[in-house]
């Protein structure tokens, strides 16, 4: 195959104990597999504030508009809390890649994985199989909509505002990865609003009955977000894809992937219309436990795979990742997020070392 | 003491039912403790619909207006589904009542009842004893923000729009319920919101630290809303008082209710800024099982004990139902809801009887 570009960002914190791991996987498995691929590393988030004063300096958005694909790690950390807020790892540096790729399409997987059965915090038997796909639209809705902002009143008080606002092609296409998934999947797809309230979910309720005309294979229902929050942790196993707006979207991945009580082990993917795409574990950058050689790279080498699925169309090599991180489980190696008695404790790079020998 | 008015509105769907066996606890608890309450009925909701033309017909909302105390049941069904919005039970009745009479705090307590412990989906080691009481701004926020609706757009399509809106005023007078139940609990209180991409959860945010200042007696801190869904499920007993905004405030406290198993327990009050308020079970109408004898009445019954605490001053009258119907648990008593082998099955009317019997 012809020389594709990957954009290497790892960020901050664990960021770069993770990425380091991904990237070794990538590389054996870039040889193994003839994929021609070309690693190019950026700075993004709070490091690349550090070293150029902006969370996404030109020259790495430059790299991510060109890339085939982009590898993320995680950004933000404490250091730049302090921060007006538009200018912080996470809004000037993740959420600007996102607006500016229009990397609609989050898909965040929630699997437990047999091999880690006990980590959940719910009960064995409501969780054992667990397999969600959240469909969470990422450009648009109440992150990015205007009039937003803090106003001065009449009375001399402050008023913070935001607005909640989609349109019917914004709903259009992430109801269209949302059906299509649940197609490739089990075939049933829950809409999440909160309908009986808000309007612009009304709006999204009727796009989505609209759109089921269209996949008479897809058998559509309709939950409030509360009540969806609630069905998640009473019986999650209920749900195959939901597809939700960015907010309850960015707080039901969340629930859904503690779910599983292993959100070390969890990629995700953010993709445009073309299927280019973001790839990045679901948890932070944790910088609490940064620098220690503890974190578990497993969610970014599976957000690897996800990758070389999803928008570099190779799917055995993807496998061969998936396969390796399997064995790596089934071996009894564990870090310390994931650990549980009579399994062996490993850090960040034996891990990563781990799958390679698997692969 | 002089005659006080309590405003009884059962409304929808097992509303009746559970209505029926609160009252008899009710009516029990003003004779014994000579409490000079007078019930009075009214219609809201569905039933005030189909009898009405009105989810809140004006003699409804003028009891509610003079009422000492007001106690609901829950409201709507499929029956209503079909109307506009705007005129069904939830929005043109509960959250009428809400916004004219200005009840701004809720407080929605998760306990775990101890004969309960199995009944929750999470590992009892991380619930057993669980006591976390969410303060939900209830007034405000982008269920009632302006402006909102469907509009067509230049190019023919239509775009629907809610905004998310708080001054300081409303988000000092929550916070001031909030600070306050915290001193009177575990003196730790958790602000949660998305300040990370919300220009109005950063004002909110900034309003909290504020008023930190004036209860040092209280240790406040902030959680984004995808992590408190996550720490939710993780470890929920991390958490004593959270307060937050209306939306956020409805799907977390329904997460929170749902982590005790145990929804049909759970009561909540709505109070205005002078402790006026209504009284009502966390869980809805569940048109499923209406008319069947099997709903779980406790949530009501409690939802009474609240009512004599918080608006009506009566702590021992409180006190002598909250100690029923623990020892009706101690007896192994339950509702289908809440049943597990080695226990007596008993239905909505025995449950109610059970309470008033062990008085
Ligand atoms: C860091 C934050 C802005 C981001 C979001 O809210 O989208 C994160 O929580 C996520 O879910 O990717
Ligand atoms: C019925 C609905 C409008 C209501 C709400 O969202 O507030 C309910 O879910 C609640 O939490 O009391």
């Amino acid at each position: 195959s012809t020389q594709r570009t990957i954009a290497v960002l790892p960020g901050d914190g664990i960021g770069h104990e993770i990425m380091a791991e991904a990237v070794k996987v990538l590389e054996n498995i870039n040889t193994r597999f003839g994929l021609g691929l070309n690693l190019e590393h950026a700075l993004v988030g709070g490091s690349a504030i550090d070293a150029h004063g902006s969370a996404l300096p030109e020259a790495t958005f430059e790299l991510c508009a060109r890339a085939d694909a982009i590898l993320l790690g995680a950004v933000g950390g404490p250091k730049w809390d302090k921060l007006p807020v538009a200018e912080r790892p996470e809004k000037a540096g993740l959420l600007e890649i996102r607006r500016r790729l229009d990397l609609f399409g989050n898909l965040r997987p929630a699997i437990l994985y047999p091999q880690l059965a006990n980590a959940s915090s719910l009960k064995p038997e409501l969780v054992a199989g667990l397999d969600i796909l959240i469909v969470r639209e990422l450009t648009g809705g109440i992150y990015f909509g205007q009039p937003r902002g803090i106003r001065i009143l009449e009375n001399g008080e402050r008023e913070g505002y935001n607005t909640y606002v989609y349109n019917e092609s914004q709903i259009r296409r992430i109801g269209k990865v949302a059906f299509e998934a649940a197609q490739k999947r089990g075939g049933r797809l829950c809409s999440v609003d909160k309908a009986n309230v808000l309007e612009v979910t009304m709006l999204w309720r009727e796009v989505m009955d609209d759109m089921a005309k269209d996949y008479p294979d897809v058998e559509l229902s309709h939950m409030y977000v509360d009540n969806a929050a609630m069905q998640l942790i009473r019986e999650p196993k209920q749900f195959d894809v939901v597809v939700t707006g960015n907010m309850f979207g960015d707080i039901l991945s969340d629930a859904a992937a503690m779910l599983t009580g292993s959100i070390g082990m969890l990629p995700s993917a953010s993709l445009d219309v073309n299927g280019r795409g973001m790839y990045e574990p679901c948890h932070g950058s944790a910088p609490d436990i940064a620098g220690q050689n503890k974190a578990n790279p497993l969610a970014t080498i599976l957000s690897v795979a996800m990758m070389l699925r999803y928008s570099l169309a190779e799917p055995d090599a993807a496998q061969a990742i998936e396969d390796a991180v399997s064995k790596v489980l089934d071996k009894g190696l564990r870090t310390g997020d994931i650990f549980s008695p009579g399994n062996t404790l490993v850090n960040t790079v034996e891990m990563g070392d781990a799958v390679i020998a698997a692969l």
